[in-house]
């Protein structure tokens, strides 16, 4: 643990209004500077976007009180990390880069089309902890009171220990329950998919077009994996890479690929 | 290898009109039945988002001409290959998902970023074998000539010895030089990043706007890397995930948190 207040970068997808990043920015000014760099306008599902193609706004929000430095920006989730280290705050790299709380869950399939988890993971890429927090309810008004107590324990433990160079960690609450939370489990990401449908529709010009939904399914049914903590009331941790490197695979393909002969 | 003719659905990132991709579904054709739906506009840049706010546009394409069945789309490189497996060909599952040929170096770090890698990594989530191609050059009159013969060779040893479940390849061919390229390489994704840099300006009207700017910054000496081969004129090669879990690190958890006791 740093001896002087840690430096707290603060970012998510549902946009700096949402209440989930209310929660996370009240949680973290117990426990560090805080600074803020989140999207103006809901960004979900961007994936690791980032904005190449047009240019950039960013602007002062006093949204979290005149005791928090708190931007919003035009951009990507990924986006507000660059420009929280590389453009507000140039003089001083953050401690720990955090990142929700997500309205909605982040587990399994779902880090990779997560705003929230790319933040983490741009936030991790130069060895800075990271974490990323979802809750597993969608609405826009969801109950977060049960995450404040384990936000705090979960940043101060990584905050005293340190995590190892590019992990950041994916954590997923479940939904508000009667019975309290039963603990921490740490996981692996559960190997499940979205199985896609379109929905075909006609617009008044006589044009269709169609708008995307999903089911998600999930046959793997291992007790380690985020998907079933979750569903059994425990808050899920799941440590996640940016090196997607699968490094068995390259000896495998070494042995088999006869056009390397 | 299939013994009727291999089904090959293909996208990318930088557009439908792209001369990538146009070199990429030349050399498709020769091979397989293919099925074209890819973005109706450039991509670059757009990680692995989909598209949940706003619904989509598909339209026929006959910019390959009349034997290539091929689709335009308003959405991202994921959303196209969703749509070829969910809407556009729900009786026929592709043996084979490529995406390609990006205008641009996807080594290294640049995969986290990468349409054309989210494409084939989303093409890989349920098991069909996947490719994203890219050339080291960004220019939109690239020369992909020395490209193809090797495109062939690849896919044609993916189509008879498979990949494992859950991987992608990651190919990155170097840009045209006077000499032939030396050979093909499986790699580990170099342990790179971008530095970032915001170029602050002023619009009419007195507001200020930033473009993103970047350095790309390789401390990773290694000759196992994409960064290297490609560098040195070989084509790389990376086998890749989207299970982002680092397997290793929840024994390094459960051991040294002290909150989960």
């Amino acid at each position: 643990m740093p001896k002087e207040k840690p430096f707290i970068l603060v970012s998510n997808d549902d946009g700096i209004t949402a209440k989930g990043i209310r929660t996370l920015v009240e949680v973290m000014s117990e426990i560090g500077d805080v600074l803020v760099v989140a999207p103006d306008s809901p960004q979900s599902g961007m994936g690791h976007a980032i904005t190449i193609h047009t240019s950039l706004r960013i602007n002062r929000s006093d949204i979290f009180g005149a005791q928090i430095e708190a931007y919003e920006c035009s951009g990507t989730p990924a986006d507000c990390i660059k420009l929280g280290k590389y453009y507000v705050k140039t003089d001083r790299m953050p401690d720990l880069v955090v990142s929700g709380i997500n309205h909605g869950s982040n587990t399994s399939i779902s880090i990779l089309y997560s705003g929230t988890m790319s933040a983490a993971i741009e936030g991790a890429i130069e060895g800075t902890p990271a974490i990323g927090f979802s809750l597993c309810d969608y609405h826009k008004d969801a109950d977060f009171s049960h995450t404040k107590e384990y936000i705090k324990k979960i940043t101060l433990q990584v905050l005293q220990t340190g995590l190892a160079k590019g992990i950041a960690l994916n954590v997923n609450f479940p939904k508000i329950q009667e019975e309290p939370i039963k603990g921490i489990k740490i996981c692996r990401q559960a190997r499940a998919r979205w199985q896609d449908e379109f929905d075909e529709r006609t617009d008044p010009h006589g044009r269709k077009y169609l708008w995307a939904m999903g089911s998600f399914i999930n046959h793997d049914l291992g007790h380690d994996t985020d998907e079933w903590a979750v569903k059994n009331n425990y808050i899920s941790v799941v440590p996640s890479v940016f090196d997607l490197t699968a490094h068995r695979d390259i000896a495998v393909l070494n042995d088999e690929w006869e056009i390397l002969r």
